[in-house]
């Protein structure tokens, strides 16, 4: 690891530095200002000349300026003549608008994919992609991070801890893109059930009822979905849900990234434990456990360094 | 017109044939011959010099054939000066294969897109992706047809012929996968509603069961998907739907890629009527309808070399 | 001009009605919205199939998002089949990082236009780029369009409506980089003459002084600049040439970045005309005139449609 | 070599084992596959990340499935993060349509290279191309190994346990395109002799007359060519240099394409020795002997990982 | 042909103004100067905004300076605007080294082509390139024009003015590499017969020894080859052939290189009637007839303008 | 060291001799000839398979014929399989024409630099570019290394030497694009003082006027510039110095381009002592001192082959 740099910008410096911690590596020193009119300057003072460098940096809210400060960034590490630039995104940003919805839309998860590609990026590291097809926007090699292992080892313990028997469990997945989450979930909680919350309208113009495929009655339920942003449709999910019966419910969910408002709403929720990363970094919230990828990142950073194989179980594949 | 050419190769002479009707264009010559060792060679004798050309060739089975045919083609076009190409691919074979799903795995997809990316495509016209993700894989942009106004068009008049309301028409998603195809087709079928087979493990290692989320019994019911492949899914859901107590079943399926053994299995099967278009051509088959898709290509062609819309709802937007 | 459309986004939309106006076309639809969490969404709901584009918009405060805002709109105009996609940025953001000035630092007015050309842009109209090298980091032909002929025919009237003979003026550059802009303004003005602010430490260690070279003692000044951020250049150079004896001062500024606190200093400037074009849009502010480009604008956009010449001395050419 | 997986594909199994072999290196597992539909899938399930990665596979018949066989395992590694791909390709197919030799004609042998540089290769190890021109249509470094030193050496051992002298040899170019072949081989063979055999139409409608230039009369005669195809050409110039006074004839092609209806040619030849590489892989036919190229192949893989120098004389050098 | 705009650098300045006489068209203005250290600037002072350029130059000695000449002049016109760039080369220079012949040669043939493909060049114009392989090193589709019909006409023309029957006439390819050449002229002059010169070594480190395969005693002999460089080739051939009887020879060889010492030694040469074409331009030589190839090149021009077809007997197809 | 290969081309063999000397490594072996019509040929002897390799050539007069030269060594030293391929350029000509300043000029600075990035070079060296901006032309890393610490140990070395104080030394820009580099080495000469040398014209249309802003009398004076070219800038600057009662005139020039007649003006100069750098090779002049940069770029490559830094001071950062 001595060849190897790895640097914060600034989304994620706590999970740099544990990432930093584990690998025993110093953390790269990197300076991010603005100039009088706001434009973002990002830079690091430490010669990088024929090193390997990682970023670490999600692009998440304010979106555009993170990505533009990592942008910047690389170039400038490109400039000063590194080996190498991976970059850690452990939430991907923009990654929801990743197709043709309308007439005149961008496909703007393959579009920010591009433009790291332009910079002159060789690896990235990510988790949880939106659809597992974004890879296929990437130009370069992507390893994409399942969460659902530390969910896993996070849930089995709570269960066992209070001593709920998995197969009283059902994982429920919000809605029908979910599903894959949900079977990859409950395999990890031995005879566990799943459910599926299903929206539809029974014909057009009549409104939306939430039905649920599976058994929630008489089980402790788990949510299990990759983004929490305004928080709106796991509340639905579990107000449904009780009302048919469930004994309680408690939510796993990757990337927190917590719209405006989502803190009230989540305040008042009937939600026994939401559990999230730290893919994105923000302030601590009551009745909000936050799991570390430090582990599974620093891991994946030590196998591409030494050019050793990855657990299979730590990928996402769909 | 003056200045476009349009050619088949061996995919789909017929249909480019009627595409050529209706635009009032005389087809182009084409030549695909083999060298004695198999190799292809495809070529145009007629001069390109300055046209805008359209390439109408789905890549299905043998699809490493078709693509190399379709590659090798778009070259000799190119080498004779063309002034812009285009392809129509009805059918993107290798469509499937469009996330990285085990370890190792190609993203053919995208492999595909990159190599027409490659020998120098300008657009893209196809029919429903798989996935509306596909879209990103390319570099050029893509009109992504939706069969679903055809199908609306032939099951309204089907359904009124028979004296069947569309208020008792269910139509039903085959798996979680084309739930908007569903809503879609059903939109075009007033007050009908919608029903999803739900194949699910109700926990790990556990026999998988089928279930239907939705009301079918006492409905005429219409299966919809894009892939008819082995024909296996059809059927099964079929037999499901039937002995949940539906009245009969339809099938609306874009692609008849008919794998061998399908035609089997189709002979011996409940389905009333089994519609597909003709993205892939394949010989009359008894108890299949087949809708054509030139008047929608034809269209999206003139409006392209005329530069003027195309209505939104012949676009596949999910 | 019937295939042409002409877009705003959010940071010109008076200067592009004004354009659209002169060149008689209807502007096009655009749409900018922000999704829960801050992510931009920026598409058109008009058909632009075939067309040429234009796109207006400046990449000044907030500027990576009003980039990112530009670079999601084009990619959305490339999947609905625009013909041609350019861009009219009146104002480059970014243009300040042009070399690398300490290890480590990016290049971003070469990654700005890397960008612009990973998403598809055929051509770009700017003005007053801020080094004349500038052009050579955008792969697509640029136009850099001078915003001199505007001031000179706007100080020409205003001296000669004050009874004030230009050969009592003096141009002032406010430093050694802009001594180009300093030399073609006082060739619209005849028989003014030039001076240089030059801002120099006699020693190192010792403190800058500020000499003048040329004469002003005795002359109306007029300090020309390409962009005018904090105000406190020109305040500092106004302020010197009035203690050497200058009658009185106006500048001459092509972009307004106006960065916050330069209002109030300019509230208390002994500036006689404060003059800047409309390459950013901002509040009216007492004191200031603006100009506007938009006759430049539309003819360079009517030249290139036609494929007619330009008049070379609107172009930047040094 | 501890960084360096060698994988095969469906072309040359026997050739990849043997160069694992000599280079004390496990074969690397590789899994082909086909979809119900014909679409072909192949992976490695080993972990290649870091690792420097050989793929042996020829795109001889059938030419197309071969090629995207390879195409859709190079993607795989990729996405699998190998440090570096590496091709062998023994016998490049495709390489006769190096030319436009009729309007719109493709350039397939291009185009293929093209594909393989669109997937990521890095460099490429073929053997006798067909013409030395087409190493400049690959985009990466070529290394063009010669069979010459094989034949040399296969043949001088012959001669010699046959007691014929090598000066009563001649070595025969079966047309104009193969006399650097034959030259190099008969500088293997001390004091041999050469002789072109001479197609022409004397004038044109004519019918084509084979002369040969030379002296075959009284002579061991060795025909040299890089491709034996339907083995018309080497059949018709064996007869013709027998009907001349040559004693015996013999045969030396690198690649063995034998298309379908050779065998049944060859069976009933006058050829004494026809002696082929194992560059395609294809059953045990009596009268012809194989030499193996895979000690060639080590070598230069070996040298390549060391960064040392192959011997001039290995390389196709005209 | 109102769009188009044709310019002359250095190499062609009459065959450019003879295109133009043909097509009508007002020649571009080019200056071509060099800085006092003899950097090379090449522009034109003409608006060539929304233009087709042609732009006519061969790469012939000196080579570099000529190429560079282009690049230079091709990146103004690109900064200028124009709609596309097409070149016409009528000698392709460092076209004979195509092959890597030994360890560590470029491909400078490939490098030239990739050069003019980064400068952005769209079509190019050339004429009977060295080997027909070189059209697969362009990026860009490239008309290959032939000069065989104009010696066809001139050399009818002249044996019927001297009274000399075509079926006296032998065709003679000097080497194994302009058989086709030698072919496709015969089939212009009805009954004629070909010869080839065969230089070969009887056996290794041999003196090389000049046969003739074919007749040409009692003929009146017409040597074809792409370059006359040095011009020693064609006179050893020229004496050759006369020592075996011929009546007379005359030469038609494309491209006149005309390197130092040719002059002197075609000025005592047999050869009763050389033959070259403008493509390179030099001043007069006594004995030296010169064809013009402007028709073949305005023809072409005007049918890549107009979008019709060119006649396959002006294209260099083997 | 050991995996490193370092050439030398024709423009700077003994600075090569000296770099590889210092770091005690063997030079490689280059040949550099021409065929008969003139055009270049370079290749190496020798093997650089899996090398690291460093190429040293300035693109000095005749830079045609230097860039043809070093593009054409590239693609042998490519195709022969170098790892990585380093250009060290300590002059880069061609760097003047670094923007558009008439109506159709290239900006061939840009334009070598994409040459140099379509062969594949991997990293730049270089020294003191024209301009800053010019480092963004190129795609790859630059290392700009800047003259002025071996200017200013020379120079405190010879005032010292000569008694005389640095304090009371000018140091002076010829012009106001040189200011930057009078700074620096004014910093290296301990209280010494800058002035510049302002060419201007009072008002348009009239003789331009030589300034000195700065004090110069009883000074001795160091005029500072990148390029020595015709040295009439130098001169002319020297005679106004000394008219304006400077002690005496030194002068430091990175770059010795010394165009043809330079020399006859030097001769007769009042310049005490002019120091250049062997940037550019040349024979030995009176009264030019050269300084070697040799020690700077072997300690860059040494850097860059070992992963470390280089110390901030050698580089050009303004």
């Amino acid at each position: 690891m001595d060849n190897v740099k790895i640097f914060s910008l600034t989304a994620n410096p706590s999970l740099t530095q544990e990432v930093c911690n584990i690998l025993g590596v110093e953390q790269g020193k990197s300076e991010v200002t603005h100039f009088s009119d706001g434009e973002v300057m990002a830079r690091s003072p430490d010669s990088v000349r024929g090193k390997t460098v990682y970023i670490i940096q999600s692009t998440a809210t304010p979106a555009a300026e993170r990505l533009m400060e990592l942008l910047v960034f690389i170039d400038g590490i490109r400039n000063a003549k590194a080996k190498e630039i991976n970059l850690v995104i452990p939430y991907y940003g923009f990654c929801r608008q990743d197709r043709v919805a309308r007439p005149g839309e961008p496909i703007t998860a393959k579009l920010v994919a591009d433009l790291l590609d332009t910079v002159g990026v060789s690896r990235i590291i990510t988790m949880d992609l939106h659809t597992p097809q974004t890879q296929g926007f990437f130009s370069c090699p992507v390893d994409d991070l399942s969460s659902i292992p530390l969910f896993g080892e996070h849930f089995r313990k709570e269960f066992a801890s209070l001593g709920i028997k998995t197969e009283d469990v059902a994982v429920v997945s919000p809605d029908h893109g979910s599903i894959h989450r949900a079977r990859d979930l409950a395999s990890e909680l031995p005879n566990s059930e799943i459910a599926i919350i299903d929206k539809r309208r029974p014909a057009p113009n009549v409104a939306e009822v939430m039905n649920i495929v599976g058994e929630v009655r008489g089980k402790h339920c788990l949510i299990v979905d990759d983004i929490i942003d305004t928080a709106g449709t796991v509340l639905a999910c579990s107000h449904a849900i009780l009302s048919r019966g469930a004994l309680d419910v408690r939510v796993a969910g990757t990337h927190a990234v917590f719209s405006p408002g989502s803190a009230e709403l989540l305040a008042q929720s009937p939600i026994v434990d939401l559990v999230v990363t730290n893919s994105i970094e923000h302030p601590k919230m009551k009745g909000v456990t936050v799991l570390s990828i430090a582990n599974m990142i620093a891991g994946v950073i030590k196998a591409s360094v030494e050019g050793t194989a990855v657990p299979n179980s730590w990928m996402s594949f769909y």
